[in-house]
């Protein structure tokens, strides 16, 4: 039997029979503002920046934090961040900068960091002088060097080794399998010298290894920092290393929050001799955990030997549950009975959630234990803050979905 | 050696060294519309609805065809489509009814198949008493005669058997494993009973197994149609059997198009003593090699040991290649050399497309033989007409694409 709900914390809990976010019961949220919606909780995004924002400073290293807006870009949660004072935006493409610059942000508190990078990107780029740059080809160094020359500029490397997400390939941007991310040790010298025909000056090195790794994860990690020593010591008055993004949350009840101390240890300790700034560019770890898609249940039916539960929202919405193997965990919005009974197998039933998008692959999650459930009922769908909206399409004409801030 | 190229038709082909298609240059269109952008060819949409109807016509039964516009809603292929008076549109929300209406279709010209219905959604189905509606739940019958006694339906069921893309699991819509789709042979008496209660008249039955049936398949299709039999039996009066969409297009060298002449035997073999309509609902088959996304290519380079070709979109833009396996194939707009070059295995270099999104997935083909390719150039990935505009993204804000149907 299990004794608590893994994913409740201090403002994602039921009080009495009511599940409570950000401080409001979640059944007042969908009744007075609708479904479907997203609902963002600002306290929540404030400790995550500031518990990483912690964490590096015990490295001793000077450091900084780009919140990787890709992840979610709806403008108050870009502008509330903002005002926090303690992070700056990872961005990947013209019209994300632009976004950003208009959430507040300064050029110099972007970070630019795309891959197939086209000649008009480049223009773009090439207007705003103070953002901060890091280049993912040789093509592309050597067309920004013949638009910018004397630019000061990060080359991102690939060390050939991975993590994330356990069992989610497709998550992986460097490992065995050559990607299309970076520029690896076999292409370095030559990625230096064009930057140095074009008199780019070359002061950071950028990587990303995968997306959503947790304390497992964490030696594997601390090898690819020491890997990217070898590429540190190639430059000449380098003076930053971006670590990229990839911290993780917990999923599902068998996953654990990722150990920050040991996480910055390691920064700590690979690159305390090296005279370096760190920065990091998280997304989900931010906002994954801020967030929750309020769906509501239309059907509930027996289909030959399953029973689903419908709702008026799919696949299309957060693509996650469906194609990366990561689930948004359904939490009722009230529970009848005693909370106790939560706990408890038999008060328990187990239900096929499914999207209202005509595709077989939209359901939301298999065989789920929920409590009793009736057309009507609200669902909140956790860990919803990141990559959800901001993939979101309107397949089948079925995208209209609001999002909102909690202040 | 290969001596043709498998997609060449007489619509899409190399005129000396230059790509056309829809009677145009390819490579004139890219530079003068500019990319990303998708292409339909309106000639193609026609042959496409034609061919159908012809191989209907030979079952001697009456029949109709509804496009499924969830596949692609540009609203000059919808408006084109009306006005070739051959199809109706298969709808499956309340905005696609409504775009489906502001381009001309009347609602008996709609027939609406939808899944986890909210009651909103049945709150509009009863504005328009002459929507052709099919009911995909007993929940749905029971709250659709509460709204609209007397109402003429279909309903939709699940013959717990599928077909589809051979290995594309997550397009199966009904099979061993039961999905939220339809109402199974174990709940059918229920049904019946509740529509009577509300007196509903069940005049239909429809069904969709799969997407993506080539010849190959219609063995299993036929099984399938027969088990259908079962239900028809049960129901008095039944006037019309809707057979779903599914119809699919070859996406590789390996594919062979469906042989339409075997499609109709089988239909008009299982149907010919049971006095009804046939309906079919193809998006695909109409749509799917009607379109193409052209990308310019803005890096050429070897990381490791692979050829990367980054182009201007990504898998945001046309998610078929990267999520279900189904590739667009990548083809060159000019040919350098004479088009014979095109066969010659050592004329041709091993490459992978890559998309602007930062993500590892972004690849839209690996090691794909292709003439030799420069910065600059262009590609048109074919078979982009279906599930690609309608299901894309707006994901590192690279979503804006154009869209043109070419008469």
């Amino acid at each position: 039997m299990i004794s608590e709900l893994w994913w409740e914390r201090d403002d994602l809990l039921y009080e009495n029979k009511t599940l409570m976010f950000a401080g409001k019961s979640v059944q007042n949220l969908a009744e007075t503002f609708q479904t479907p919606s997203f609902f963002y909780s600002a306290k929540r995004i404030n400790e995550n920046i500031n518990r990483l924002n912690s964490a590096l400073s015990k490295t001793g290293l000077d450091h900084k934090i780009y919140y990787a807006m890709k992840a979610n870009r709806h403008v108050p949660v870009l502008t509330y961040m903002k005002t926090t004072g303690l992070c700056g935006i990872d961005a990947c493409s013209p019209n994300e900068v632009l976004l950003a610059l208009s959430c507040g942000f300064t050029p110099s508190e972007i970070s630019y960091t795309a891959t197939s990078v086209s000649n008009a990107d480049i223009d773009f780029l090439s207007l705003h002088p103070d953002l901060i740059i890091n280049c993912d080809s040789i093509s592309m160094i050597k067309r920004l060097g013949q638009k910018c020359p004397g630019r000061r500029i990060g080359i991102r490397i690939n060390p050939a080794m991975g993590t994330g997400y356990g069992s989610v390939d497709v998550l992986r941007y460097s490992g065995e399998k050559t990607t299309k991310f970076g520029i690896y040790k076999e292409q370095f010298d030559e990625a230096l010298h064009v930057a140095e025909k074009y008199n780019l000056l070359v002061k950071r090195i950028h990587f990303h290894t995968g997306c959503g790794y947790l304390t497992l994860q964490l030696d594997v990690w601390q090898k690819i920092l020491e890997e990217c020593l070898w590429f540190i010591k190639k430059i000449d008055g380098i003076d930053t290393v971006n670590l990229g993004g990839g911290l993780g949350v917990p999923h599902t009840a068998y996953d654990k929050a990722i150990d920050l101390d040991q996480w910055s240890n390691i920064i700590k300790k690979v690159f305390a001799d090296q005279n370096i700034s760190i920065e990091v560019e998280p997304g989900d770890y931010i906002i994954k955990d801020s967030g929750m898609l309020l769906l509501e249940v239309n059907t509930v039916e027996v289909k030959k030997d399953t029973t689903f539960v419908g709702v008026n929202g799919g696949f299309n919405l957060a693509v996650e549950p469906f194609f990366y193997s990561l689930p948004c965990e359904p939490v009722a919005c009230v529970i009848g009975d005693a909370k106790e009974n939560i706990f408890k197998k038999d008060s328990l039933n187990n239900v096929t959630i499914a999207g209202n998008i005509n595709e077989a692959l939209d359901v939301w999650i298999e065989n789920h234990p929920l409590p009793e459930i009736a057309e009507g009922d609200f669902l909140a769908m956790i860990n919803a803050g990141g990559y959800a909206a901001s993939m979101s399409s309107n397949h089948c004409m079925r995208g209209a979905v609001k999002e909102f801030l909690l202040m």
